[in-house]
């Protein structure tokens, strides 16, 4: 996500992981782990990028976008990430709603700085 | 999204739009615009909830959800909502995103409060 917010995803179809979810509590390492998941999905095969934006009243929501399904499976079987979502579930989050969705097309608009 | 910025959705499959956006400039009517398309689209056919987020660096994340293609096509086609469109391109948003997917799991946790 450096310099933009927005992920550069190809051409459809590719998945989607849409993670909705309210902060509670104290930040108690939530800051942290969130910044490590981001780094190390980075460095799975078939990751294709995260778009992340969380709002005052801590609603968040989180995209992360991948090749295929078994890219989100290796992902989810890996051995910090499934730690961090025990204390996601025990601790950081009142609530989350989890999607996985195939994403079958997409466009932008206006022109983005710097690119086409 | 009365009390909670969660949408209820029912089991997959169905739709997602997942809207991520860059906000530019004054408000010039946004604030009141985007309020009117999500209690516009609620009235449509096929709408099944939303969810949405803003940060403080104005990058958004709205991800509307429907019961299939033809609703979203024909959400598309309502007139306000096809302005509304045009005024976000030339003056709301620095650049957007748009991606039509489907949802193929879901799932939440830990329990919702006043639910299950």
């Amino acid at each position: 996500m450096s310099g933009s917010g927005f992920a550069s995803t190809p051409r459809p179809p590719y998945y989607a992981v849409i993670f909705s979810n309210q902060r509670q509590g104290p930040d108690d390492g939530y800051g942290e782990t969130a910044q490590r998941m981001v780094e190390l999905a980075a460095t799975m095969p078939g990751f294709l990028g995260v778009e992340s934006v969380r709002g005052e009243d801590g609603f968040g929501i989180t995209v992360s976008y991948w090749e295929s399904e078994e890219a989100i499976a290796a992902w989810r079987r890996h051995g910090e990430h499934a730690a961090a979502r025990v204390r996601g579930r025990e601790a950081w989050y009142a609530h989350f709603e989890l999607r996985v969705a195939r994403v079958e097309r997409a466009y932008g608009g206006p022109a983005r700085a710097g690119a086409e």
